[in-house]
């Protein structure tokens, strides 16, 4: 299912080629077929992502290292789960994740749907033994029984798959357009400063555009379930191998145990790149310009002037774009009863 | 200057005076004359009061355990800090803080200016090693220096003493008035179910109202820093003791070291009582229903009928308000860096 595209720098591409590529983000994130969005199941979902009692111990929500109010996850190398217990990948971000066609970094999960489902008996992050137990916990609150109603009218619709569902259809809702780069490409040619209109066309010069391309910059636009995956490290052998473990993490080889597989990571969104430090999907590498240099060494084969990495930096801040207001959902409760005990 | 007030029961209170004390939530809490309320130190409060990277750990915000997206509070016995760490007192709810005359379970904090201090440094809680450490991470997010600059004006206003202030702010917004209780005594007589008339006049007649007057049912009118404090149990002697532990925490001598002081604990506010699961100050009793029988006998030396309890409980439900619309605020960053690290 997931169709595995290797790309090897830039050398197939010409600089015309990256110049006519660049693309703004859509408004809107396309649906599923089988989970039409509507208000009501986005009201849902968020309630449902914000609610921290469906974790063991009744703190750790989907915001918790996934956090809306800041770039999409927590500022920590490895998000810390229930107990304080630590994974060992970085948290990608929520924002425009509805724009990858699969998810996790190893992007083991096909769809956002499927994804929203994992994290909850994940023992290092929210901890419970199955998803059963956990969504007793959500049957068990009134409120909740009538979100559910709201958003798929029916009494019978409390079931997993509707929860997961609803968290997805919240996450599609999670779009930041109208950053100075889409401003940019769509004509106001005032949007990018002079450093950062350097820093875009170095970036499709080196070779960066190879992998991040598309209007999310990660990759290709791909059927939901297929991957855009890449070698990180494409050249191995720099010093950073060491400095940051590149290649203590197999990545995608962990789920699928083909040779091939080996250190392939899926191309993560560069949208708001610069409010989701620390980097990589070790969370090694604690700043952007620090990334980048990483970057040209291990995937391009290059070294990076000081100022070259400033104007890309440079470009990439301007991939932050405008964030929704979002309501804070109620949370409903049981009346005079705990949740969680 | 906390001055203690000793209320045994309701010998000295008649009907009379109970039914005459019915007060409706203000729509607004007093803001102290050296920290007048404004929108811009109500959003910075709000910003600060969501953020978890003040945290030793980047994960433990007031939020976390005062959760305003629930009852204010976070569902446990007792909360969870940084590292999973837990401490001996259940979380009290910040809907309505506002209308306390001191702050914590041990009335130890004279203002929420002063209370919003407390946490940060907490072992348990946010675990930072002083408040200065805690500020610096505020000072470095640019964002943060023009949320302050708004707030008060300055270019000089980035303390930690602001910081409280707008915080303080924010909670003085966090007021849930209209409740059906409300609307029952502003005189809309349906406003009370049947079951719940009854549990008000016996929560009155039994003299609940002896401690739980006033509009937010925690005692009288106090001027800030003095306290309204009840010694938990009164009647000492009964199985409560033993089955929830409550004669373990000394309360208010562990501040105070009088020895009048033992088990001595601030008066709760009743509002939203059905929200805040489990209950008092080590959260030992999971229902409100036991929390009405546990009360009665060691507060007022009464056996509650199933009833009678029932119809209390009923009348405590009453006390649900109406919750404010809060907009999630964004959290700023430092551009291609991280802030906890």
């Amino acid at each position: 299912m997931n169709k595995m595209i290797l790309l090897l720098g830039a050398s197939l591409l010409s600089p015309a080629i990256f110049a006519a590529d660049w693309q703004a983000l859509p408004s809107e994130a396309p649906a599923p077929s089988n989970n039409p969005t509507s208000a009501a199941k986005v009201e849902l979902g968020k309630m449902l992502f914000m609610d921290p009692r469906f974790s063991s111990t009744g703190t750790v929500a989907c915001n918790s290292c996934h956090n809306v109010m800041e770039g999409g996850d927590d500022d920590r190398q490895f998000s810390m789960g229930i107990h304080g217990k630590t994974g060992g990948r970085n948290a990608p971000t929520v924002w425009n994740s509805a724009f990858a066609s699969t998810q996790f970094w190893d992007g083991r999960a096909a769809s956002l749907e499927e994804q929203a489902k994992g994290p909850v008996t994940n023992p290092v992050e929210m901890g419970m033994p199955n998803l059963e137990e956990a969504f007793a916990r959500v049957k068990a609150i009134p409120g909740y029984a009538d979100a559910f109603r709201k958003a798929y009218g029916s009494n019978d619709a409390m079931t997993i798959e509707n929860a997961a569902k609803a968290v997805a259809a919240f996450e599609r809702t999670l779009i930041t357009p109208n950053s100075p780069y889409d401003q940019f490409v769509k004509g106001n040619k005032k949007a990018l400063n002079k450093a950062q209109q350097r820093g875009m066309k170095k970036f499709a010069e080196l070779g960066c555009t190879a992998c991040h391309s598309g209007a999310a910059f990660n990759g290709p636009t791909m059927p939901e379930g297929q991957g855009f995956f890449a070698k990180f490290p494409t050249f191995s052998g720099s010093e950073y191998d060491t400095r940051y473990e590149l290649l203590k993490d197999n990545g995608r080889y962990e789920v699928s145990k083909n040779d091939t597989d080996k250190n392939m990571w899926r191309v993560p969104t560069l949208r708001n790149i610069s409010l989701t430090a620390p980097y990589f999907h070790n969370g090694a590498v604690k700043t952007l310009s620090e990334a980048v240099r990483v970057m040209a060494r291990t995937q391009l084969n290059k070294e990076l002037s000081d100022k070259d990495t400033a104007d890309v930096v440079a470009f990439l801040d301007s991939l932050t774009g405008e964030f929704p207001a979002i309501a804070m959902p109620r949370l409903p409760g049981k009346a005079g009863e705990t949740t969680v005990n």
